[in-house]
């Protein structure tokens, strides 16, 4: 017998859990949320500004492991023969020359500079305009072009602009960075010198414009554009990177012994979440896996001879190998997903919330029962080509073609115009904003079959998952597996480990098949396309008058 | 001492009010619902079919002019000199040769094509079209250029020809159709021939399309184009036309007996609420009258000096007297103002109204809150060019250019608009309809100086008035007058029964004066200039996507 670890650090928390490799059995999982995050500490949400400790995730690796070693007393430690990390991403920190975050150091302890810069942190709205103009102007190379010709704010290279420009005491010390991803392996295999930390193929190829064509990262002379900083520090960074199946060393005794596990434990290359929950979902050629949460990561692998040198514009990149070694994997997303939803849950409550005569209990269980109250009396209304038409931008459209300054709108209101046919609405531009993905990677010549649906609203909502078949007129899996990012990983563990000889090959043993297919329904396919037409319309009005 | 009685026939209610002439000094009012229309008989929402049995309207006379009398019994009969009322409309009913409703005959009484067709009815849509074709194509005078140049479903002709169309048995028995505020005048002075009945200018002329230019109502050989019944009509109808000032007659013996009152009361002839509420509200030149409820009624008098020939394009209607006798009467409206609000309250309310948890006492405190305390959040809201856009047109728009079929509109949401923001964007959105209307006036060449306010949204929100005078750049004043329909009927009546020589004289003696002035907050002017843009480009997509 043998048995792996799965490690997915989420926004809010961080989970592990165990996994037998012979059948994907999972033994054990156990969850810690985040202390110092869980106050509110080194974030500024008005500003945009979101900062993870490094404490944080350590504390979290060592609660979430044992916790499931105390729930798993029968497995042997020396069983247990791999371990992999996926974490959020882009999270970058700033790192001395042994690869430790400044924020570990003395005078850094509590600057939210010499912290992780969350995925979601938005302060290098700025650096990331200027990253664009200047690629699109300065008449190189345009080092966007894997990651969809659009560079993000949420990304590597605009938040150490945004950070070195902005603090001169966090910009001297930082002989180098690290993404989140690639610490946590530093950590538990040893590590001391940054020059030799793997790091991710996923977040290098995805965020930091790496790729094999200029052999690595951009080169000086165009992050001299920016700042001669960065272009010194190019050579503090990396060259190579590698892909989740690659083992990055094994666990040092004192990890081994903090931990409870054996010092023969392998420690695979880190990699990012989304992507990682596409191998847990069971990703294929040809099919889009879309984690469904607050928002999507939608992840795709393509084999080579299909995409060749073509470049799928608009989309947040792809990468050799980001998700299946031997692939292309692509990445895309929708910036708003059950986050439309919450938003009108939020709406509609504001009078129940601002009532005294209503107690805390009763406002909460009002809260708790809304979505699905809503869901049931909208799926009760007909699908209608003249219904209401909303666009799902409430946070921005992440694909295709980012542009975060763009917002919601709902139009097509009359005075029978209730909540639940404005919830249907906001569900189908969800959907929407999901086929727009789709079509665009269509229209740059990648095959989509059908979709696999992971996370809580994929699980919770069949009102969503039967919308989105219907206007997708796809069918749509939903993956069986609560936890697919760290089912995913414990794949990459048990392939680094030497258990399987490919991720592919992991996947066909460990995979924990699907619950449910939903089937599009050839009547409402029919009117989607109409209303989809509209809701095309009404973007184009929107995105030229934002 | 004198006194005259005003009657105001709403919508849901019939109001009567005992005034003192020397003073406009309010003696006493008495309200009567309508019992069969309460009971929601003759009328099919679900259709737009609104239908209203006259014998609500002559339970209504008898019940609010004895509920007066009884509360001023100092008042001697016989001091009560004149008496008028003011309808809605277009509310026309078929009649036989006396003029009596059908429904009043044997055979019809539960028919609801002979009962009056309340403003609100949009059966005739579709022949409302057929007139706005023909109109436009068949060659000869285009009958609705003063009318603004849209024939509305609301109207006169429209709800005949649907009638005639629908009902062989009323069409064969109808002799003639009568407007609401023509037959009160008639019941009561006793007129037993239709010829004989003194029509109202307002009706005739803003519903008709009546006019002298042309001798009266369009000609038959444009009447035939619809239907040859429609053309054998129109010896049947009227010629002649009358302002609200002009004597119907005495009441006869038999009603001033039933109602408590002398036979030398004088009747004046009808006219419509909003054109009466206009004179209640103390109209003059270069002023734009709001009847501000669900809806709004816009109602301006100009000096034919100023106006001339010129046809004021997209409103309601040009007439000659149809509020002040000697100047231009024009009308315009918004389809939904109050409405626009209690669409949202509704979709707000929906977590409240369906949980079983919560008492119908609570819910209804909850609902009766909740416009007062959404008002008082958005009030507190920063004025901002970047804020919510959203479009009035939630029951279509009246003006300018009628377009039922427009609907409402909200765009530019992010997760933190919240119902406040939303409600705040609402209300700008009804202030920019009534903008739009003003701009249309104006580039008409009509000048309008200042805004009066009447109803229940002028007297209860503040918000929305001053919201009202920053987008409109102009004072706002609200009439002191709870109300200014039945109050501009007495003075209607005050100057047929002689008292004073003209209607203006009459207003000047009993106008009840003004409350309160909005005046427009320049830095807020500024602001809501560039939010107009945005809501008349964003209407122009709508508007073109519908």
């Amino acid at each position: 017998m043998s048995y792996v670890i799965g490690i997915d650090y989420g926004s809010d928390s961080v989970r592990a859990i165990l996994i037998r490799t012979s059948d994907g059995q999972e033994i054990a999982q156990h969850t810690h949320y985040y202390q110092r995050w869980k106050e509110g500490k080194f974030c500024k949400p008005a500003e945009n500004q979101f900062r993870q400790h490094p404490l944080d995730y350590l504390e979290g690796l060592e609660k979430t492991i044992l916790g499931c070693l105390e729930k798993a007393k029968d497995v042997p430690a020396d069983e247990i023969k791999g371990l992999a990390v996926d974490t959020t991403g882009s999270t970058p920190v700033a790192v001395d020359k042994t690869g430790t975050p400044l924020a570990l150091l003395p005078g850094f302890e509590d600057n939210p500079n010499a912290m992780f810069i969350l995925w979601k942190d938005h302060t290098a709205i700025e650096e990331a305009e200027e990253i664009n103009d200047v690629s699109r102007s300065w008449g190189g190379t345009d080092f966007t072009k894997y990651i969809g010709g659009i560079y993000s704010s949420e990304w590597f290279w605009a938040k150490i602009l945004h950070t070195i420009r902005e603090d001169e005491a966090v910009a001297k010390a930082a002989y180098s960075w690290l993404e989140h991803c690639d610490w946590i392996p530093a950590v538990l295999t040893g590590v001391k010198d940054v020059h030799q930390i793997k790091r991710s193929r996923c977040a290098a190829g995805h965020k930091a414009m790496w790729h094999e064509d200029w052999e690595g990262l951009p080169p000086k002379d165009y992050l001299q554009l920016f700042d001669s900083r960065l272009a010194e520090l190019r050579d503090r960074l990396f060259r190579h990177t590698y892909t989740a199946d690659v083992p990055a060393g094994k666990l040092t005794k004192e990890w081994a012994d903090r931990l409870g596990l054996s010092e023969d434990t392998t420690v695979a290359v880190g990699t990012f979440d989304a992507h990682a929950g596409g191998v847990g979902g069971e990703i294929e050629p040809y099919s889009l896996v879309k984690v469904m949460g607050t928002s999507t990561c939608d992840i795709m692998v393509a084999p080579f001879e299909e995409i060749g040198d073509k470049l799928v514009k608009g989309i947040c990149g792809q990468v050799d190998g980001s998700v299946v070694p031997g692939m292309l994997g692509l990445e895309a997303g929708q910036s708003a997903f059950g986050d439309v939803l919450a938003w009108f849950k939020g709406v509609l409550l504001w009078p129940v919330k601002n009532n005294p005569a209503l107690s805390d209990e009763l406002k909460e269980k009002i809260a708790d029962e809304l979505i699905p109250n809503l869901s049931e009396a909208a799926a009760k209304l007909p699908v209608d080509a003249n219904a209401i038409v909303a666009l799902d931008w409430i946070n921005g459209r992440r694909t295709p073609d980012a542009n975060q300054a763009l917002k919601g709108a709902i139009m097509g209101m009359n005075m029978g115009s209730n909540a639940p046919a404005i919830f249907r609405a906001l569900v189908e531009s969800i959907c929407f904003g999901s086929k727009r993905i789709v079509d665009r990677f269509r229209e740059e010549g990648v095959t989509i079959n059908q979709v696999v649906g992971l996370g809580g609203v994929a699980k919770k909502s069949p009102f969503v998952m039967q919308t989105m078949a219907d206007v997708l007129d796809m069918p749509i899996k939903v993956a069986s597996s609560d936890q697919a990012p760290s089912l995913g990983a414990a794949m990459y563990a048990a392939t680094a480990a030497g258990i399987y000889g490919s991720v592919n090959e992991a996947r066909q043993h460990m995979g924990n098949g699907f619950d449910k297919t939903y089937q599009p329904k050839p009547e409402n396919v029919k009117t989607y396309r109409k209303l989809y037409d509209k809701y095309l319309s009404f973007g184009q009005f929107v995105e030229e008058n934002t």
